[in-house]
Order: structure tokens, then C-alpha cells, then sequence
């Protein structure tokens, strides 16, 4: 049996990478998700192993020291980490697993696993990115400018991924991710057992 | 502008090359071919700039000398090369070339030209390879036998392509190949213009 991709949808806050991810499951329902670990509290309705694994504090970094997520960071006091075991659970039984991060995320998991399909979800326009996060209406000016200048800077760490996909509508980027994982799949260097199979019979 | 892409058919002789490049062209009317230059005589309705660029050996040897080709062949006397200067051209204008080749000039491409995007065609299994030279009627038993014999050799090159293309059903095979050529388009790489752009406007 192949293994599964780790398709790594990642960019800029406010390119829209969950509105992707939701729209590309529903495409590829045989696509898993990787669940984050957190020692946050959950909230209304969250449930273990959907949402979130939900750990003690202790047990996280206990699971640091012995290496064991893809990626990890603290915010407000709280462990948020991409659980590598079961990640390449997954991947191991032949599944391909989804993981929506941000681009410091996306860099450290291309650290301890080269081999996922690293896409960079771009804004049309850091224009469009105004508009967009203007519209949520959840953000001071200030802050929404001091966003821009930060997605202007992580443009740059768009060349450490494989893929850029412009975020124009969704459905042109779904569409251009689905391509991409077709593609992967048909990558020589994953076929041996393919080839091998084709010889021997 | 974007650069066009090359896109390198190739893989054993009875893989269905032929009519998967036929069908990806049905599909992809912008994508141009590769016309290779001959100093072989025209047939009848063959047509110069079409099916051939036809030339004298002495023209042919100047252009081998000026190192005007992306791959040459001699075969039963006569030249055949594809022409680097029109590929080049085609690519430098946005346009995307299908090549449609054996394995040893694809491996010659890819020293010349290794930006391309170099597909290995496979055939379902050599069972059904040998079923399908068996049913064109146009070979002896000993020939069939030593293109297999061939084929099975010409398997292990397969690892020095960028992708493996199963031609199980043409359509599934034009799909991937249309996949393939989205997902190029994606690449990092080759988008670096595009983040220019949004970091200027």
C-alpha cells in the first residue's frame, strides 16, 4: 500500500486557508485532518479527538522532550502541537491527512517532515487581504495595519514551499490544491512499489 | 509573462504515448507540439512546419555542430532531432510544448533541459502491453518477445522522470497529466513573479 500525503495548507492570516480546508474535505472526504493537542480548557461543545486533544500541561511537555509532535507553540499560557504519531498513524495506513497551520507552523513541521506538500495560500492582493480582514470588523485599524506589514514580510517565506495558490475564489484554489495532490501521487519517487510490482509479474 | 512549460511524454512503445498526447492536445487546445526537424524524404500529405521540418543532411550535421537540438537520433540512415531553438521560442512566449518521445531522447532532453516536466508513460502491466503489440498484428513472435525483454529493461529508467502516469484508461491518464501540468504551474518556483506583484502593488 502507498503512503499518505501530509498536505500542509498554510499562508498569511486572512488568505483563507479554512475556508479552503472545509471546502477541499468536502471534495475529498477519504481526507483526514490533523487534530491539534492543547492543555487549553475546552470550550462549548469541543470534543476530544475532533476538535482537539485535550492534555494536562505536564503531559505536554512531557511529550516534547520525547520528540513527539511535528510542532508545537505556546500562546496566552496555553500548548497548541501537531501530534506526530498520529499524523504518521495515518499516513502509514495509506490516508492522506490535511494540517491547516500558520507559516511559522508550516516551517518547523518541513523541519521534522521534508516529505509533506507544503502550499502557500496567497491573497489576491494585499488589497483584497485589507478588505477582507476590514470586513470581519473584528480589528482596530492600527492593528489591521500592522497585519499587512506582517503578511507583507511572510510573502517572503513563500519560497520555502512547494506551491503557491492564489486565493481568488475558492473554487479555483480547491481545485488547483486537488491538482496538486493528484500530482504528488504520480511523483516517480513514490511509486517504487509500483514499478516493482509492474516488473515482477 | 510566465514562462510556458515542457511538457516530456515518454515511456515504452506500446504505452499509448501516441493517443494520450492526441487526447491531452483535444483537451488542451492551447498547448502547441513539438514538430522535429528530418532530413528524411516528406511522404505523401506530409506537411512541412506540420509533421516535419524537412532538411538536407548537410543543414542537419551544421545544426548538430551549433548545438541546435535538444536530442538527435539517427535511424536507418536518416536524422531526427527536436529542435531547442523552436521549443525555446514556444516556452520563452508563455506557450506550453508537448513532446512526445522515446525513453533514450527523453533522457537526452532532460540533460539539455532539465526545467521540463519529464512523464513516464506506463503500461497497465507487461501482460497487457503484450496483448496490445500482439493485437496490432505487425510483429513476429520473436519481436514481440524481445520488445518485452526491451520494455522490462527500459522499466527501470522510470526513476529518473518527475512523474509515473498509468495508461490504464486514456482519460485517467489525460486527467493526471492535466493534473500534473496544474500543479507545475503551482510551483513555488515558477511563481516568482507573482509575489512580486503583491508585494509591489
Amino acid at each position: 500500500m502507498d503512503q499518505g500525503l501530509l498536505i500542509v495548507i498554510s499562508g498569511p492570516s486572512g488568505a483563507g486557508k479554512g475556508t479552503i480546508c472545509k471546502s477541499l474535505l468536502e471534495k475529498l472526504p477519504d481526507m483526514k485532518v490533523s487534530v491539534s493537542v492543547t492543555t487549553r480548557k475546552p470550550r462549548n461543545q469541543e470534543l476530544e479527538g475532533i476538535n482537539y486533544f485535550f492534555t494536562t500541561k505536564a503531559a505536554f511537555e512531557e511529550k516534547i522532550n520525547h520528540d513527539e509532535f511535528l510542532e508545537y507553540a505556546q500562546v496566552y499560557g496555553n500548548y497548541y502541537g501537531t501530534p506526530k504519531w498520529k499524523v504518521l498513524e495515518l499516513i502509514n495506513n495509506g490516508k492522506d491527512v490535511i494540517l491547516e497551520i500558520d507559516i511559522q507552523g508550516a516551517l518547523k513541521v518541513k523541519e521534522k517532515y521534508p516529505e509533506g506538500v507544503f502550499i502557500f495560500i496567497l491573497p489576491p492582493s494585499l488589497e483584497e487581504l485589507k478588505k477582507r480582514i476590514t470586513d470581519r470588523g473584528t480589528e482596530s485599524k492600527e492593528d489591521i495595519i500592522r497585519r499587512l506589514d506582517c503578511t507583507y514580510e511572510e510573502l517572503s517565506f513563500a519560497f520555502k514551499y512547494d506551491y503557491l495558490v492564489m486565493n481568488d475564489y475558492v473554487e479555483n484554489a480547491v481545485s488547483k490544491i486537488s491538482a496538486i495532490i493528484t500530482a504528488e501521487k504520480s511523483k516517480a519517487i513514490r511509486q517504487i512499489a509500483l514499478i516493482n510490482k509492474i516488473r515482477e509479474d
